[in-house]
């Protein structure tokens, strides 16, 4: 009960810091005195810090309470195809460290990306000298529900990867949770960029993956594996897939189908290459199919492109809604944005969802 | 509280009836005091019965409970494009009348087809001779939040019916709910056949349907619309479907477009057909496509093939599978069978929810 209370009083100062003792009170229905123990117990934690009191007001000054910039923080780190990164969020959320190191993994052991993985933790650590207490990593692939990499069709060594164990002794015994990428880049929408409770962000990248967000809270299915929309069949004959599969989403719509359709060697040369308007067009009617079979069946309200996608312009997005709305049955109902956040967001999120966790359960 | 107390009483009765007080204090931890209090309320309520005492054990004679038989009922009905139906099932959900009509509404205003109801709600009422208290309606279409039917494509004429409010006057006043049939199919499932807690129930007939339950509750999507699998793309070039679309499953594997590809006037001749055996191998083939892609999204374990699908043969449904693995990235966790349910399972599931809501909070 005491437990449900502080998660109680702390939500209610995320939800509008600063904000005093008495205002906490009047919202949480908690007795004043209940309140004045329930914050005591939270400043010695280091989750809350006292404002200077607001002296000018009648009676008693009030010192307002805030989250404590400088109490546990989360650890987030992205391995990539190509990268890995990693960050430090404050309780509030804030990146308040970042790095990034150009890095191929793509038939490398994973021992050789945990390695760097740890050295930049440790570089991202000491420059926001904050008390890091856990990490979360995202991955692009699947992760089962014991948080085992279940299959990374770009990262093929990574498969059966359990990652937490072999992580945690580089980081010197920091807890490590390991989340698929496309699932971490949906909270991000959901939490640093306003976006809708429910709604289906696309991961667009060598691979594509979706993470779906349902009442504002991820989707992951009975298994965990949920959103695997890379492999959504858009042409039953089409090229055979990594998965086994053929005609995948990802055939067509992939950051090296879209480059090798386009006749271009990297997203930056795509405008300029000879096939690119047929490309981008082969990408917009291919993911109109597979986004409208995956809104016909979750009936989600919002699609956000994001990954590759984010940078192909909002002419492409159009057409990517127009493709969708030729297929899907409440095409009314339906809207299809690109990402407004940064590459990063799977990044921050990741860390993020350390301090959430703090604070949820503090 | 109390209300809650009752709900916990009632749910150790229907999970081991016939059940005693003392085993009820001793499940739920409440005292037998309160225990003996709550039972004598959910007595004069109709909601439980007391068998005869069992003599020849020490002490005082207990008097185990279990549900009331004569008690509150719930009334289902079933509105098809070819026929209308109802059912009356008791509090333990038997099924204690039920009635059948063939009746073509195909292109029929609802008005014909709920006057048609309500003399078949009549008759299953007064054969059924129990207290209902509710009726829900099963209908082939999409209903949304509001219970109104946002869409039922082969019966068009229902497009925007308010169903409640135009049927209830009709049964006397009855509260009326309105549901999604494959959704009740899916419940009927999870209720009546021991189906797992995560699985997507598919109903083949003119339209293809999917009800999806997630955790053991229907998941309906943002919009309650959730599961239209029918309108999946598996031919992104195929022929022109009612929704507006093109290469939807249903017009490969919907009972319209397997019979005129086999050459079959109905289901029956099916097996005579000319071209049965190709018509049955697309349409397995069809549903493989439109299957992964939801398996890939939803990560479900279990598909349950119903409606027109469970006539079909065992070595029909292996060949679905096999499609399926062809396409589903987790190919080695998802299962295929055919329902056993007699085609009655969404009639009987209409039913029981309104008992089963009674009992949730009596």
């Amino acid at each position: 009960m005491r437990r449900h209370n502080l998660a109680l009083v702390l939500r209610e100062v995320v939800r509008a810091e600063p904000v005093s003792r008495a205002a906490i009170a009047g919202r949480t229905g908690l007795t004043r005195g209940t309140v004045s123990s329930l914050v005591e117990e939270l400043l010695d934690a280091g989750l809350l810090d006292e404002l200077a009191a607001e002296r000018g007001a009648p009676g008693r000054p009030a010192s307002p309470l805030q989250l404590n910039r400088s109490g546990p923080a989360g650890l987030g780190i992205e391995i990539e195809v190509d990268h890995v990164a990693a960050c430090v969020v404050d309780l509030t959320g804030a990146v308040r460290a970042i790095a990034r190191l150009a890095s191929d993994h793509r038939d490398r052991d994973p021992a050789l990306a945990l390695a760097r993985v740890a050295e930049l933790a440790r570089a991202v650590r000491a420059e926001a000298a904050l008390p890091v207490v856990g990490a979360v990593v995202a991955v692009p692939g699947v992760v089962g529900a014991d948080g085992v990499v279940v299959r990374a069709p770009n990262l093929p060594r990574w498969s059966g990867a359990d990652v937490g164990p072999l992580l945690t002794p580089l980081l010197g015994g920091l807890p490590v949770t390991t989340a698929n990428e496309a699932d971490l880049a949906a909270l991000a929408e959901l939490w640093f960029a306003d976006g809708p409770p429910d709604a289906m962000y696309v991961s667009g990248g060598v691979g594509v993956g979706a993470g779906i967000v349902l009442g504002g809270r991820l989707f992951r299915g009975a298994g965990g594996r949920a959103g695997e929309l890379g492999h959504v069949v858009v042409d039953a004959d089409g090229p055979a897939c990594r998965c086994g599969g053929r005609g995948c989403l990802e055939q067509t719509a992939g950051l090296e189908a879209l480059l090798r359709a386009a006749g271009a060697a990297d997203l930056d040369a795509l405008p300029d290459a000879p096939r690119a308007a047929a490309a981008l067009d082969g990408a917009a009617a291919a993911l109109g199919v597979a986004l409208a079979g995956a809104v016909n069946l979750l009936d989600v309200p919002v699609v956000v492109l994001g990954g590759i996608y984010s940078r192909l312009g909002a002419a492409w997005c159009d057409d990517v809604h127009a493709r969708l709305c030729e297929r899907v049955v409440h095409r009314s109902d339906v809207a299809v944005r690109l990402s407004t956040l940064a590459p990063g967001g799977a990044l921050r999120a990741a860390a993020a969802s350390v301090v959430r966790a703090r604070l949820r359960s503090p």
